[in-house]
């Protein structure tokens, strides 16, 4: 499972407010916090914070004096993405494209000349689809832009937007069963990735509702995630997961195993 | 999803020794706590402590001085099933023919006779499959024996036996993808069921596993399971997953009120 660490985003006040002021003692904390817990990627985000690439610049060189692990810029802002990734210093992931055909001239070219792999939202002109077929054609479509411009299927994370079961509670079914087409795509199939807390979002039972989701969404070929890395009984779910797929060995003590990983 | 408590059992030792001292007292405690805890059946399993149909009578009429909660009358003896089932007042469950002729042959009247759903375990003649294509096709043979004696395909449960993930990892997807395939055999699908503790048979973080395997199997097209219907966290997981799949409907106080069904 490859575990993207959310909490590096504007939409927490204190990351918000390190933003503005240039602090980087909140970066540096949650860079190595969500390094311990097992990211395998620090997604960075400015949400409504900021939309000067200098800000995500400063983020990234601010993540990399601490740790090294790879990041994810995750703008809405091909310019941002573009700065942003020049400053990498490991592999990095684009958060994200959709289907339209403007994002995809922008982003899949960058992705390709960095190396870097990029998540491709199944949304298009019209929105985000409600339907699995829906999802499956913008997936398709992001999937052949890939193919025709050089970026290998194994940079590529296809996620199918997942929705607050709160309130839209029959989408959780279709986000499911998207996944399990999504990974029909190609043998080995792209990556498949979720921005899980939406699942949750406004609900009270958000842990429990995030890691029920989580591991029905690993059954049906999910295997990245943007998530609260922090919450210990989602990663604990996700190694439980992991063994019963048997993509991890077995032992008494394999919830200590799957976290030194 | 149907609950069936498995704790009225003679591996149990209280219950083994009520067996043997015909001593109630257990057997109602536990008769009442799984029904409180939302048991739909009550599993009643004598073990190796006794083989005497009058005894398999005597746990069928203990419980019903207790509880009205349908029983799952679970022997490998036809002949203590046969004896059980006249005396249970609700509609009851036999647990469970294989796909052995002979089990078949006496089993399925006898569930058309007693108007009793049936559990169908995916073995043979030559035991236990670990494939998907023997799980299956024994499917194939219990489903179609059911459809030419009369019994109702929503009267049967298909077991595609889960085995320990510590001893038989790589037997966990196996199982996964048989209920996926089991849910084909018939629209709407027959039941499926699996006797989930064995899963974590042996294992450290037995609850973990129990419930995040249960999820995953609910996911694939499991709508039934011998479980411990004590465990608290198991149920919560049962019931985020039956609001994932849209099963129930969302509200902030979904687990009182699934608790509460």
């Amino acid at each position: 499972m490859i575990l993207i660490g959310e909490r590096i985003n504007g939409g927490f006040k204190d990351i918000a407010k390190a933003l503005k002021e240039k602090d980087k003692k909140p970066v540096h904390q949650w860079a190595e916090k969500q390094t311990e817990a097992g990211a395998d990627f620090l997604d960075l985000n400015m949400g409504t914070a900021s939309k000067d690439p200098d800000d995500m610049v400063w983020l990234v060189e601010t993540v990399q004096e601490i740790v090294n692990t790879p990041l994810s810029i995750d703008s809405p802002r091909p310019e941002v993405v573009k700065k942003a990734l020049h400053c990498c210093q490991n592999e990095a992931m684009i958060n994200s494209t959709t289907a339209v055909e403007e994002k995809l001239e922008a982003l899949v070219p960058l992705a390709v000349e960095h190396d870097a792999s990029l998540i491709g939202v199944t949304s298009g002109q019209g929105g985000s689809p409600q339907d699995i077929d829906g999802r499956v054609a913008h997936a398709a479509t992001i999937f052949s832009a890939c193919m025709e411009q050089g970026l290998s299927t194994q940079k590529l994370f296809l996620d199918p937007i997942a929705m607050p079961l709160k309130f839209m509670q029959d989408q959780a079914t279709k986000v499911l069963e998207a996944i399990k087409q999504f990974s029909m795509l190609s043998d080995p199939p792209p990556h498949i990735s979720v921005g899980l807390s939406n699942v949750a979002s406004e609900a009270k039972e958000k842990s429990l509702i995030n890691r029920t989701f989580l591991v029905m969404a690993m059954g049906a070929g999910l295997d990245a995630a943007i998530c609260d890395v922090m919450d210990q009984k989602l990663m604990n779910s996700v190694a439980t997961a992991e063994l019963i797929l048997n993509n991890e060995i077995y032992s008494d003590s394999y919830l200590d195993t799957y976290r030194m990983k």
